[in-house]
């Protein structure tokens, strides 16, 4: 074998946690799930996944010197300080977005992590979509000329719990931060100002915690592109997740994926397959392919290429929009 | 015969007057045109027609007898004045929107128009059209629940001359106008508050008159619904005209309609037939059914469904969305 | 006005007559409606046309000197008579299909009609509807290089009541035909050998006349291309018109036309609109067409596209097809 | 781990062979491929498996006591002895269809198999695809009715090499037997009467050898349902797999799988994702899932659902199909 497969420690356990320990053990051969960390570990679950240890501190991760990497998946709280130890006992990072809802820490982080060899991944999954891949392949072919518009539609099937939704740190932050850097990796360019009208449809405890459940975001690129985002919590229909980008020669867009090929025609109703239901499908191939990468980037040395600098850039738009909500104004978003 | 035919006489004979006038000779046999006034005359057109009378001055029009309507299409600027003079000569109106880019002007139509029995009609087409019209009836029948979210995709095919750009009275209330009163039609709730986010992409000289080709615009409705509309004056491969309305219980949609039913897939390729090209194929029904309706309201005496209050209605939005631009903030509509 | 209008009478007030009665006198100025002919006129109908005679004998329209025209609407097996009477008081004829299920009677028309100034038209609508008129073009202009294989599907949305399909000479000759003539058209070829495997689905009472409602059919045309046809009397969901070309480059299709614009996605399904539901409904446009061309063939003593000779082809194979479901076997058409 | 891995064997890296070692080292961790046999073994392509032993006589296999399991995926001509050895060496048998294009040596292999222990699974891995078990759903919970026709495409996107072609057993017995199995699979009914009309369009050399490149072929089942299947060795615009079932209560129907979600509008073209190249992307999954059975019944015992019963009723229609071909006839399949 070519390959020489990496110990990974895995820091929690909540839905994307397991998903990625579900890809590892089943289709990242050259990805070794060393050891598990959560508080409150799932046995049942931990065990299908193979030979694993699970512990509950993340000492038992951070200490371990046969340990190459770490994957945080835990609550968006804990990632600076895990990123800041993991840099400290030299593991490789991957970890999931937003990172930090401070500006001021991510770029703690980077400066830290500058001098060191330690790689730090961030979990922009969409990044590594071959749908986007094409479209932003498409763009760089020149298919629609210089571009005019581009429009996001960002509706997730079903609203988390409310529990999650309290530490999430707001629907900006949360799910909209996909759509910002999807802006930044087609255009290469970055957002200059934010305008964001948002209300609250869905969960109504959402207005007790200055939160939105809903929102139409206007933005404009550095070079005077305008920008437009569609996004809610819930759809009942399925995962809602398209994007339009239109130019001076014509127009490219990415549809939703549906959950199988069949059709239906009664006396009643013509009907399609459903859209795919949630990000675990819809970006099923991503969350498997941004770990090949990472596994890639560890591997070689190289920088990934969804990084800190990424998500600070997308951070940054979440910031100026929670202003934007505030103001009721646009906002320039500092750079 | 139970329909008793009513004797038109057409004013303007641009390119929607010339519309008008073939689907009045054509499609329309209880409308007679009588007369057409253009002030340069395109003769083989009116040949065409079959026997028309043909003047330069609406006095022909306006002081026969036998004319029981006019139908107004010359440029904007005359409709103010020529509506008044028809009302004044007894005769029902047809006239194309947007009437007038000054509120206080079609105010004052509306009160003039009140105390006596002329008929005025706007050309809203698209609340004719059977497509929006069964979209309205869904949401009216509850298939989305309540309305969260309505996004209006408005492109056309390609931009007009510059010189009809100079005196149509700027892009918010020449096209936009239309989804402005679309959303009216849709929800029957009023339009709050306005963002414009405008640029100049295809046409550098809109520059100078300070008019924009392309924006994306942020819109609430009395509710607190919210809306977007992404718009500009030229696509290249077709006219792009869709309505996204998205609620509790769903989302209904309508999408633009193809000029053919064919496919074609070869080696390199798998295409679908373009779009239709402009609102004269898009909207051929509705400048029909429009028109039907005006006979039928001139007919029986009833108020036409798309008066003078709805594009009272869209005007304001148009102003305020003028404001917008210039103060690149949202702008209350005022009611 | 240019045009000269002609005075056609209207023999047959069945479901087909009334929609060319419906479509003259909406849509086609310069047909003139004079007489219409029914042994038990639906005067309601009627009435609504306007000003046109109402009688119960064909011989008022056949001596009246002042008609150009017939237009047979009347049951098959009155065509033959109906033709020749025509041909004889010197009035051109539009005939619906299938003329006759006698080639014989056929081949008499062409020899008597060959002598003399009468023009025949039939109704082989499918010839003026502007999708299969594209996909012919598309064929001649090399997209799919050269054809291999054709599949056509042709599908009733509801089957004819029985006593209609008594007297319809069966669904080769009533339903089936027109994919026959489809065949030709698109090629430009015969059609050399025909096997036809049929069953009664629908309705059992065809069993006890020998016709069926439901057919699989394979066809060989001269140079060897294949073609398969999937034929029945009804499919619930509305009107089933689909031609697949299959070629050495590529594959062009016809697809069906759906009723609306719209699309609904809610919790349980996707749905888009329905087909569209009938023969009148689909093939609008081609019925007006079809007349439109037959005036012009009035007007100018050209020859109709749509002659006896290819209701003649078709025939043909349709009787090879009746063959082959009685020897079950694949039978070659007497050309 | 609570699964226990297999040892499997196999022989022939041919193309289909290399995609189960591909898919068996990256995708099924339960199945252990311990020996791989090829008489002219692509040692690059071996060494990328990973720790695999490399033979070139199958007796390394059907020796060798810690092996449990062979696939057989080496040319046709071989499969029967090989199953036979395999069953005399206690090994489970994963094979390849058509298994043979003698019913008389499927028939002997069913009677060996049935005296033992040995589980025999066959390559019909579109029952595994989970498009068509959901079509098969759909049709069981009566959302069809009573079935009348089913139409199925199936095209390939490009012609095999004609060597491989020569070994092949003919279109009918390679190509199409997977529509045969498909009709069996989807109605469970048998098919009782088969007529062909093949031809040559593609590959000339096909005719020396007395085989076609494209067939309509008209199937009627037990029951009297109707079938066509439009079948050709090559596309050029990539798989074409579609399935209709179509009764008394509507349609259900697989259409193709597209490469990607894109689509693209410019001045001349609106275009749509290509369809998928080949069988080994479209029905990716189902060589995996296949397999999953495989291990699943060996390890429990279990006979697997796609078994040498099914190949004998699809290849008997082959064998029909082919005498239809010679006679020109439709033919009984010898039940």
């Amino acid at each position: 074998m070519k390959h020489k497969a990496i110990n990974v420690g895995l820091i929690g356990l909540g839905r994307i946690g397991k998903m990625h320990a579900n890809n590892i053990s089943q289709k990242l051969p050259f990805i070794n799930l060393k050891s598990v960390i959560d508080p409150a570990p799932d046995l049942e679950f931990i065990q299908n996944l193979g030979p694993v240890e699970s512990y509950i501190n993340e000492d038992d991760v951070l200490y371990d010197n046969n340990i190459d990497a770490v994957i945080i998946a835990s609550p968006t709280p804990t990632h600076y300080e895990l990123i800041k130890k993991s840099i400290k006992h030299k593991k490789h990072v991957f970890c999931e977005k937003p990172v930090s809802f401070s500006k001021k820490e991510i770029k703690e982080i980077i400066e830290i992590s500058s001098g060191c060899d330690t790689l730090i991944q961030i979990g922009l999954n969409r990044r590594f979509d071959q749908d986007f891949i094409m479209l932003k392949d498409k763009i760089k072919n020149g298919l629609v000329g210089k571009i005019h518009m581009i429009h996001i539609t960002n509706h997730d099937a079903s609203i988390p719990k409310f529990k999650f939704l309290k530490s999430s740190g707001g629907m900006l932050f949360d799910l909209c931060i996909h759509d910002f850097d999807m802006l930044n990796f087609l255009t290469a360019e970055k957002i200059k100002e934010i305008y964001v009208n948002g209300n609250v449809f869905i969960e109504p405890r959402l207005k007790e915690i200055d939160d939105i459940d809903s929102a139409i975001i206007t933005l404009e690129l550095e070079s005077g592109v305008l920008c437009s985002i569609d996004s809610s919590r819930q759809t009942h229909f399925g995962y809602d997740q398209r994007v339009e980008v239109f130019g001076s020669k014509g127009m490219v867009s990415v549809k939703n994926k549906s959950e199988n090929l069949s059709f239906y025609s009664n006396e009643k109703h013509t009907m399609k397959s459903k859209k795919q239901y949630s990000f675990i499908e819809r970006y099923q191939d991503s969350y498997i392919k941004e770990l090949e990468h990472f596994y890639s980037c560890v591997s070689s040395g190289n920088k990934p290429i969804a990084g800190l600098e990424n998500i600070l850039t997308a951070i940054k738009v979440s910031a100026a929009g929670e202003k934007s909500m505030q103001t009721n104004n646009p906002e320039m978003v500092k750079l």
